[in-house]
């Protein structure tokens, strides 16, 4: 009972005990200085850089977005094929509506008439023939139009190919129309409407300002200077600000990218949280090694004709498309972030101990008498019975 | 030699050397109790919100997703245009097949059989006109709906405007209808398949939970309370739960994010990992500042007539666009993790000492015993020789 | 006066005042190889793991990335419905363009000349009936395929349904065909043109890597052996990476995964930053709870015939969705993360004190030695006035 109450008396008196490491105060104007700039420099870092450049006193969220877009104008193009021809909204954003992005065709090789016949293959892609042996009845490859009969027959008066059964007539191997079809659609307007949410804040709000009105709407157009405000943009000015030039892109298509970005302090009024728009060329121009340029794809309008069948119209439409990319982060006061910066920031200075013993212990011409006060010594060597230095 | 001997043995002496710091030990119950209660706070922080809460002692992984979307259900219409119509899926998906997306259309506005020809604009848009010289032959811009002809011709018996080549009758410049045209849509059901990913533990999952099967996803819907796991949801209580009436919603249209969350401890059962949906409307509705609400878009269906003219139907959308968005985490034991925030730990409790000290040594009586025992003193001061204090 | 000057003094003294704890250095073979093995552990892990490994001096960036897709190749069909058809990328891509996707059609069910009338419900779904009172005009629920008439017909001559309003004639409730009907888009090829961006450090890269040439593109076809650079991918060759047989998967659909990852060391030549394909299926096919399996969507293509009637064909299209996901992650030496990861490290050692002090004061045989000289005592006990142990 007696080592009991010994024991608990023990544990109680280590309870109650606090464990401080004994210091050495070096009172010297060298080694104190040293030891002040040093402190001033990790004070620096921590207050100007983690607080006040990183905002390591914040909580940071990530932005949610949605992402609507409108475009506006018509184009007008005139061929040989179609005569002179309107192109609105409807008939150059393809498909109608996507997520966050939207497609402008500029320009296009049409093919009209397409029915499911038979016709020769194209010249020079590979299946030039003679003769009927050149030819493999049922044989398609990814370069080919259609579906070979095994026959050969005349394309022209100078060349004979494999006849296939495809839609007929096929589009010609052409480059596309220089300069594009519909080069009024750098003209067109495009209204992008967003809305963003830091759900961590819930904190809403979109890129129409609340100071934007209906009647200014209808007329603005983005301007960096005058008009930074408005959610309009012209298409021209897109790629223009990008450093490209709209009629070039527009031949063979390519990708432009709408970058908003949503940086916020919430800390301060929300008023001052404000979209910031950026454009930049996404695909790869790169004219060095030019291969398969732009950005174009084939689609068809069908038909059926008076006898029941089905014609198309194949269009290889060229374009830019526009992906609208949204960024951003809102930071707010939060007292969690701000503890662990804090205590990050003293195991910093705790660093500064490290740096200054090894100099004060090294360089310094009173280094001996510091060592004598800083270590005391016990000795355990067997091996080494020439202990104290 | 002997100095290269004496070096080899000086450092063989210096890699034997165990340097630990001298350690005062105050036993005080005022101090030590004080001691005593930070370290159980910084404790708590570690072990009750970095182990607990955060779940430190986790490898996390973020969720790969794919999402596949199916929606059920008919609409009828009666308009003096087309009489009683149905529309069903194909009809009024657009486009028919997105990556995680769909749009249903809820409301229309319908331009039948416009051709490329002329006729007047519409009044009040910025082309009326008295006489040929207010209208510019070539003229196209954002606002109008095609290129002038540079003739002034009657609109009605009031309004004389210029005229326009373009895709003639011109849609009408008029509100959507109200109620909207395919109210049935609220009773459309959509089938949301999600099948997550998390990479770094190789675990899979659908939201088609294992006990779900054929029969039962026949008949369900989503019901927060009595079919919490049934992945088809109609799109009425969609709206709903996210607090919006989806007939108000539905004339102008709008955009809807159906989240799907999947926050999972890999550590418990997999079993427990289940999907939570949560609906909520992601573009502004803001009825204080009413600039361009909604979502819609226009499209077109093309023709050709009897005599191989094209023709089309333009359509002017209205509806909403439902957004799946997935999000997760993943959590599963791992050592890394746990020995960085048990390191972590053990550094902060060495911050206790630094806050301890300031206490001890400022707030106490016996400051200054504790002091005189806690610092020895070198000095080095030739300007201030009156050195020990 | 006097005491002013004594207190700038004093704050003058402290200013050069430089603290160090004071050390004690035990010489013991045992504590000191102890000592040395806990440090080598720490500085290995430090070294080995967060600078080598996981690249610690780098600053890292995500990547930025765009795609277009481009599909080449043509399938034939031959039903009694449709004669020998051929079908080429207008005609199988669906819709024609998307952000990072495309659709596939590997299978269909075709409903030819769709018109808006009168036609008897399909049997088995719920609609049977013997007399016009089991049916109710107006009804229209998810599982119909239009309004009811509230008149019951004859469905064939073993089965009387609802009459509905719809676009008759109804498309059969049947499975997709079995071999798939564009079996042959298996060699279809793909061109996934991938620019990315790493906008921290200002670098460009696109997968069509500088020695790919127009001549070589023409003809290669992706190979994990042969042709690792080559970006044209043939659609069974990436099912059959996945472990999928493109056949099986063609008949219901399924969700492909195409990931381009680009991990990229940037302190290495650029050259060495190339991107790494690989093929996953991203829906779960899991054959024990095989509900809804696939992936399939509707749509339709719209005619008018000789009356201005619309009629449309209504395709239930199978295939194969391929989300092309690029993933990546740059790193670059930076100071900053340097200085960080060297500072976090020398707080680790910190550490090593402590772990050596929990072993040496309470295993080593001279442990009472080592802790007479580590421990001061200031004693403060009221209570258990019994203080140097």
């Amino acid at each position: 009972m007696t080592t009991n109450k010994g024991f608990c008396a023990s544990v109680c008196r280590c309870f109650f005990e606090y464990s401080t490491p004994q210091i050495l105060v070096i009172r010297s104007t060298k080694v104190g200085t040293l030891n002040r700039i040093i402190q001033a420099l990790v004070l620096a870092y921590v207050i100007g850089y983690v607080c006040v450049l990183k905002k390591g006193y914040q909580d940071t969220d990530g932005v949610l977005s949605s992402v609507t877009t409108k475009v506006k104008g018509v184009a007008v193009t005139n061929t040989s094929d179609l005569g002179l021809r309107v192109w609105d909204v409807a008939d150059y954003i393809i498909p109608p509506q996507e997520e966050s992005s939207f497609f402008v065709l500029t320009n296009l090789i049409m093919t009209l008439n397409q029915t499911q016949s038979h016709c020769p293959e194209l010249p020079n892609v590979g299946f030039d023939c003679v003769t009927d042996s050149d030819c493999k009845a049922g044989l398609s490859n990814t370069r080919g139009d259609g579906v070979q009969t095994g026959r050969c027959v005349n394309f022209s008066s100078v060349a004979r190919t494999c006849e296939v059964l495809a839609w007929c007539p096929l589009e010609g191997d052409m480059q596309p129309p220089d300069p594009p079809m519909l080069a009024g659609a750098e003209n067109f307007t495009v209204l992008i409407k967003n809305s963003i949410r830091y759900p961590m804040f819930n904190f809403n709000k979109r890129n129409i300002l609340p100071h934007v009105n209906k009647t200014y709407l209808q007329h603005c157009v983005f301007n960096r200077v005058t008009d930074p405000d408005c959610p309009i943009f012209r298409l021209r000015d897109v790629t223009t600000e990008a450093g490209e030039d709209f009629q070039t892109m527009a031949v063979h298509g390519g990708i432009m990218g709408v970058q908003i970005s949503w940086f916020c302090d919430l800390d301060l009024p929300a008023t001052w949280c404000v979209p910031k728009y950026t454009f930049r060329r996404l695909d790869n121009k790169d004219p060095e090694n030019n291969v398969a340029p732009g950005y174009n794809f084939r689609f068809a309008k069908y038909y059926k004709n008076i006898n029941n069948k089905e014609t198309r119209t194949l269009i290889k439409g060229f374009g830019i498309r526009f992906d609208v990319m949204v960024f951003g982060q809102a930071g707010k006061f939060n007292i969690i972030p701000t503890l662990l910066n804090i205590g990050a920031g003293l195991a910093l200075l705790g660093l500064v101990t490290v740096v200054c013993d090894l100099i004060v212990l090294t360089c310094m011409t009173k280094r001996n008498l510091y060592k004598e006060n800083k270590y005391s010594y016990v000795d355990d060597f067997e091996l080494l019975p020439d202990g104290t230095p």
